[in-house]
């Protein structure tokens, strides 16, 4: 059976690194330090977790059994060339970024994915968030899988390509999501109308699609083909050439999807 | 003061209509006739109301208070031409539609629109779903009003361009969003990957969007800028160009939308 991992040390503090090391915390691991490129940062979320602060890479002591590196992507290589412990085991928290640019750090490596969108104010439970994991080997595995299942009780293992595509998922269902939102915004705006009003429609929405599939709970005029209001819409979009695009570019694709299934 | 509504007939046995009558049963109306082509769909739900069911709309007793119309779009222009009662107060309950398109039927019109995505088995609490009203004079909107405020507590005014305008938010917010949500499935449904993955950033996402401005929330790579993920990205959806030319285009108004904000 694979060594558990009792002993944390966590490199980054943005987001995800914060509501990670916090969980990790509450959840009985000791985070023995906070590394950030500013010790203001790492000093911050070092008090919430009971760790100590460093803004040196290469003063990262050898006795966390486990070293998180959650950074933005383009952080990495820069970070990793200056890692010291050549053998220790060592996760990243990327989406994008495949398991492969941790092996020249370390034979004992892998991901660990929190599937969720986290803000720097609002505190959110890990115990429904899924984590996706992926190690290095069947051990490394088994390692990331105990600890994720301390976290959550929704842990699953997806491989690189995997876990990718799930991050243009997320990309379609929460970015792009919320990008809808905000175009829903400038037109309330734009006629003195309170964004509010549109709350229980964005809340039923996506209850929906917690329900069912929501492919074929479509609604709306273009799954309708419903041309006479389509056109409507373009003709009151035309203030707003780039909205009334997405508008085409959007109905389009539904009543292609439709025409598919049919 | 406007005499008070306190019988109404249903033009109409479509998931709108069903929902509304239903809801107005419940806050006390009584309501007197159910009209629909299918005298089946009347016959249901007149009996889930208490109403008499009938398929001949120039047979409508002129005993109502209030007529409402709650009609596919295209019907309209058929059934107000064989409606038989000239003086009646009437309203429909579309939000793409001119209240206009009732003044050669009766002088004393309105629109009632409740602003929500309903579905034919679910039922749903009006009591927070924004009705917003309109009226041919001061005396039916305060008669459209004292109506609306029995059924939720979430009522407000809003003429023509208003309601149209706030239609097509909701094809943003709701329907486009909805065929995002179908796209985020069926990007997992190829990836052996279980669609309920993204339940919990759907409802975060939503969350977020009920709890401050989305322009300012936007995340992603987009608004990072962040354009070797978006490469990787695009790279990766080659396989359904589609999908791959809708990540540009909404990529594209992200990173526009950022720049005007800068």
């Amino acid at each position: 059976m694979a060594h558990s991992i009792k002993t944390i040390s966590i490199i980054g503090s943005g987001n995800v690194a914060s509501h990670l090391a916090l969980a990790l915390h509450q959840s009985g691991f000791r985070i023995l330090e906070i590394y950030s490129r500013s010790l203001e940062n790492a000093t911050v979320l070092a008090k919430k977790t009971g760790a100590e602060p460093t803004n040196r890479i290469e003063a990262l002591s050898n006795q966390a059994d486990l070293f998180i590196f959650s950074l933005s992507d383009d952080a990495y290589p820069e970070i990793l060339k200056t890692f010291p412990h050549a053998n220790a085991l060592i996760v990243h928290t990327a989406g994008s970024l495949s398991i492969d640019i941790l092996k020249t750090t370390s034979d004992r490596h892998g991901v660990l994915y929190p599937f969720q969108t986290f803000s720097k104010e609002k505190e959110i439970s890990f115990n429904s968030i899924p984590i996706l994991y992926c190690g290095s080997s069947e051990s490394v595995n088994e390692q990331l899988k105990a600890l994720a299942t301390q976290l959550s009780r929704n842990v699953r293992f997806a491989d690189d390509t995997q876990r990718k595509q799930l991050h243009i998922a997320a990309v379609f269902a929460c970015n792009f999501v919320n990008h809808l939102y905000a175009i829903a915004k400038e037109i309330t705006d734009a006629n003195d109308l309170d964004f509010s009003l549109l709350y229980p429609l964005i809340q039923e929405t996506a209850n929906k699609a917690q329900s069912g599939d929501p492919i074929a709970m479509q609604t709306g005029p273009a799954v309708r083909g419903d041309q006479s209001i389509i056109d409507n819409h373009l003709t009151l979009l035309q203030a707003t050439p780039d909205i009334q695009n997405l508008y085409k570019t959007l109905s389009k694709r539904i009543l292609d999807t439709q025409s598919d299934l049919k």
